[in-house]
């Protein structure tokens, strides 16, 4: 796979994790990046004289790992992060966050996500899926500092919405959006009605039918609790993964998020359908979900990747952290150690990303991907000794030993520089808009 | 509380979070420290006119608090980070474990102790309760770096010990460290038998008594797991817990670690007895050890501390983690949402702290207290915005905010700088022993 392309920028590092099928780990690595992409991986004396004239960022006692995708996230809610916490959901939706949303303007929403995304950068992650209201605002911030996201606008039957007075209104915005967006090289719209305790059947397929008509995917959360699922019964007969499938949802265009409560038959039907799960943990411990059965699920063969869900009820955005909550809480419930090892939550922070946001050129570092990756010092304390780089990555990493993210070849933040966003700046006005929100 | 005595340190933050019975918060706060003691806690615009003559570390956007207190682990086996993962408990011991620490030496503790103390510092951590073996090296370490801790030589039935040939070359042992660490101002020895199922009951009565002759703390591994309370059964007749009672073990000298397996009359007899317990949620996730009452025991009169357990089975030694898992875990274990607030998490690091180290002196921010504290950045993404500092701490930081480590009124820890360590001979140090570890 060495070919004659020009190499832009050869970046080494002591390890370079590759995450490729084989899950080959170099060691004194390098990934040489042409434009956009990934010309070639290697070892870092053989590519160097391969591209002499390469700029060259030397990264030293660092692991470079394929940049973490998080699968499901509301990036405006950084604006309510620590609001509430400790409360029951239902309590802590309508008491705290309903309220508090309901004076959410478009300026602040872009403010949200791209305090959001500076969070992510700092902490390894270089794409995201997410669903939120106004989300016109969150294409606008990630086309701007740049990272890969799949983004959708989310919808109930309740209308009218902060977004739109009914759900014509709703169909014509995605349309619209469809075109704005058409061939973004790291941007893509999704179609996400919020639930299906939230949202009619009718609704629901009319909103399945516009992500085939419109080129979107289609997202939703599916099966997050108990609640849902008697709900589910009492109103249609059915639990909700089941019920879902008899909508026509079920598809490998789809992706649905938390997914605690799948049985046997319906982990089948997602692995059959070709259907996509994000795994939440922190967020379905915190909201005290329970546990997926995600370990079951891999093996079925579902596409499995992780996400942090909004920072209000995790209450951050920080891929490294999700792997190693993700991992324990598998042992924990199945009482068995041996329960999601590291290498498998690394594997669903990376490859299983690429499939949960379905663009199969990101998650691993191999010749012709998108250059989407990052970088971990290993010099601090907790990254020390290196006996197994992936389990210093998962186990005891803390995300904050990013000194790198490079997304679609640019790079994005470097040695606690953010170089496409006015962090500072952000900082303020997020200070700022705290006090807004509380007081108004 | 404000006096005459002279103040030779002002630090001054955004926050200062004292911890105290009202767990009052200061914005714009400062926290004056003379010798080794917290003169006064106020807001910074006073205690700057108190004291004009005082040095003054302006913290700026940053939280100051009590140092987090890991009240459980064995800081050698930072040398074992990420050797050995994903196994169950006994093979993980027998196989991988065992082997390599049958290749210790002294000089290998006190560097795997060193490296341990410096990864507490660099995230928070001001004092620890340690158990292992060869820990005259750890004593050793500990007075060097400046750290607080309760330190206790790990004991079996099993001998020769890689440190004693028999039980009184043990008791000799504790007996001659009793006088060479006496009234130091920030070490303390501990009896520490290793867990009801490695040593009779004659040395465990033995070692209480001797914990008793000398002044020490005494200290165990106890109700860990089921496989513990199954064996217990079977040998005595007796639950864990119930049984150490029977051999007069529980007292207000002992802290027990883990205590996962504790029905309601065991969690009667710890508060009864005034034992203290420390609860180690990682440990107990990442090894499937369950989940530890500890909700149930806090409203019990348990004094509840939390610690990391050892690095090889976190894999981290990091106590502002380990406050976020302790909250997720009950939350998702007892489907409550409610379970274990941030304030809890917190309360547990730091005033549960005191308790399970048995001094009464560290654990808050208030005069007369010795003066153990840090400081976090409240200037990366994940800590803003501040609705509600406390949340922020315990569910957004990852620990890497720490920017300053304060222990008995000496800085230890400030923006990235070891004071009382090299911390780049360490890494050096530790990364060929690792080699040594492998191959010899």
């Amino acid at each position: 796979m060495l070919t004659g392309n020009h190499c832009d920028t050869l970046y080494t590092a002591e390890y370079v994790v590759t995450q490729n099928d084989n899950r080959d780990i170099i060691r004194k690595g390098a990934v040489a990046v042409s434009g956009d992409s990934i010309l070639c991986v290697g070892h870092s004396d053989i590519l160097t004289i391969l591209y002499p004239d390469a700029r060259r960022v030397e990264l030293g006692e660092a692991a470079i790992l394929p940049g973490l995708i998080n699968g499901h996230t509301h990036v405006p809610m950084s604006l309510l992060r620590g609001f509430s916490d400790d409360k029951a959901l239902m309590d802590w939706l309508t008491q705290d966050i309903f309220p508090q949303e309901a004076k959410l303007t478009p300026e602040l929403v872009e403010l949200g996500a791209m305090f959001s995304m500076a969070e992510m950068l700092r902490t390894g992650t270089t794409a995201f899926y997410d669903m939120y209201m106004m989300e016109r605002s969150v294409f606008r911030a990630a086309d701007k500092i740049g990272m890969r996201a799949v983004i959708g606008e989310s919808v109930t039957q309740y209308f009218p919405s902060l977004t739109c007075r009914d759900a014509e209104a709703y169909f014509e915005l995605v349309r619209e959006q469809s075109f704005e967006w058409m061939n973004h090289p790291r941007i893509r719209q999704a179609v996400v009605p919020h639930a299906p305790y939230t949202t009619k059947p009718d609704l629901l397929q009319k909103c399945y039918a516009l992500a085939e008509e419109t080129g979107a995917l289609f997202g939703m959360h599916l099966a997050e609790t108990r609640g849902e699922t008697d709900t589910c019964l009492q109103q249609f007969g059915k639990r909700p993964i089941d019920y879902c499938h008899g909508l026509g949802l079920l598809s490998p265009i789809s992706t649905f998020f938390h997914v605690v409560e799948a049985n046997e038959e319906e982990i089948a039907l997602l692995a059959s359908t070709g259907s996509a799960v994000v795994h939440n943990p922190a967020s379905n411990m915190k909201l005290a979900s329970g546990a997926a059965r995600i370990d079951d699920m891999r093996r079925a063969g579902v596409c499995v990747g992780l996400g942090t869900d909004g920072p209000a009820s995790n209450n951050a955005q920080n891929m490294v952290r999700e792997m190693y909550v993700a991992s324990l809480l598998q042992k924990v419930h199945h009482l068995a150690p041996t329960a999601c090892p590291a290498q498998a939550a690394l594997d669903m922070a990376t490859r299983g990303g690429s499939a949960t946001l379905h663009d199969p050129c990101i998650g691993t570092l191999e010749p012709g991907m998108r250059a989407d990756f990052i970088a971990l010092s290993l010099e601090s304390p907790n990254m020390q000794p290196v006996h197994n780089v992936v389990s210093n990555i998962v186990y005891a990493a803390t995300g904050a030993e990013t000194i790198l993210t490079v997304v679609n070849g640019q790079e994005l933040y470097r040695d606690g520089k953010f170089l496409t966003c006015d962090y500072e700046a952000l900082r303020n006005e997020i200070q700022q808009a705290v006090t807004w929100v509380k007081t108004s």
